[in-house]
């Protein structure tokens, strides 16, 4: 049994997004282990950001304008919405950076960064397997993001423990800091939700 | 072609929903340009939002009474919930100011609030639109929400930005604003939600 | 009419998770009435969340392996994630308590918590009421729900209120309270949409 006719077209832009996704990552990385040229990476990201959101309103008017059926629709719908929301918290990440003016990267942050950036290449592998309709090695990937998302969720956790342990942090700090770890938490949990659409697709036509 | 029977009806009470969005919209602005009466003003936008809960209530009920086919079912589930949630948080805006006692608006809550009541104003002119078919319009007014999402996002950021910045702020006050600044930010986007949702029923239909 | 051949299969697994929930709920309670080995009590609680991630992950597959139409599958899928949704918001309470290191509960989430225990019985009732067709019933628990919601709603307001106003307060706990009172409200929210999921199957089947 294989998939709708225009799932080809569909999942090269998935294939794009999530390329663009890596690529956002990496800028991230980069600027949590050699914190200089914030305002330049933020404007990098921003346009990977914008090229994506051009990406996603392609997927949209596709879908829109192509007979699927209506639940392989929710199926796209769901992985363009979530893919789309990961690469805005990228970038809401590294902009939360440059607008509140932080000086340097906290410990938490190098590591839950590090681990997204393994998350998005484990994702975009997963994508072109499925493209290749290799199920197995879909379900594989899956399990595996699964895995770091929990352990970017205990790394969050500490986080916030030691956010609000240390004497020393001032409150405006801690304020600007819980907001950033969130956004990489976030941005780690829409990815789950990506490998949950995945098996999702996996199980109705593996 | 034309929409499925029951659509009508259905525009209608978007229709109502819309022109509650408007009003609340313009309560917020009048609060915001003459502080007084922070109380009766909070009131009069709590009733329209329970009015629209009601209306938005009744939309849902008569969704699941009517025939419609499913993906006119998630476009019109879709257009009820984020306008609901608009205008929710709106009233969230108003409460809030309330709740945390807030002597003075801050200039940016001002723009922001002028600039969603700008949008609440084309929605419900791109709504009507839908309701008579003249979809050209409906996508000039798409472009235009679009086009204000992007400028309450930029408002939003230099809100933070000066937020974070001035020394006298007390940290007390700066999580005050940050959630003010965060549900009017929030709103925008739904509001962005909903000019999606219509760029799709004119994709389907037109 | 009956419902759909095996709608049976998922409502015992709603049954078993809304029991959960109910547990979930309790354990909080005791938690905010006797404060004491916070530690070992959110790990009690994080073995029911597990547990009931199992659950939802089951009955995900068994919706993406079953046939069942479109319409049904949207309220299946959201009864599911909206279940699970609360039971991760009770742990995040526990949770956070644990993280922050609080000290003793603030008189505001005791009261939060115990409306949430009751919310969790009055759903759980609603459920099994819907797995005998007892639509009436079910319909009567929603109304019930809804009322519940808005008293912790206004609890919440009331808590919002109290900690901003106290001059005692330090910016960090004010911190630390506000995100504990969010995510109890947060858990009121997604009850609520249960019971406008399950309002919505007893309109189309009754």
């Amino acid at each position: 049994m294989r998939l709708f006719p225009k799932e080809t077209d569909f999942f090269e832009i998935f294939d794009k997004t999530s390329e663009n996704l890596t690529r956002a990552a990496q800028q991230l990385v980069d600027l949590m282990e050699n914190f200089v040229n914030v305002e330049a990476r933020a404007k990098e990201i921003h346009e990977i950001e914008q090229d994506s959101d051009m990406l996603t309103h392609d997927i949209m008017k596709k879908l829109n304008k192509t007979f699927v059926t209506p639940i392989d629709r929710e199926d796209l719908y769901a992985l363009a919405s979530r893919l789309d929301d990961c690469i805005d918290l990228i970038w809401a990440v590294v902009d939360r950076i440059a607008v509140f003016k932080i000086k340097e990267p906290l410990r938490e942050a190098v590591v839950m960064s590090k681990d997204l950036l393994l998350t998005a290449e484990v994702m975009h592998k997963a994508i072109s397997e499925l493209r290749q309709k290799n199920y197995a090695h879909v379900q594989e990937h899956c399990i595996e993001i699964n895995r770091l998302e929990n352990r970017i969720d205990r790394s969050f956790r500490d986080a916030l423990g030691r956010l609000f342990e240390e004497k020393q942090h001032d409150p405006i700090l801690v304020i600007k800091w819980k907001e950033i770890y969130e956004h990489l938490e976030d941005c780690s949990d829409r990815c789950e939700d990506v490998a949950n659409v995945l098996e999702a697709i996996v199980l109705k036509y593996a």
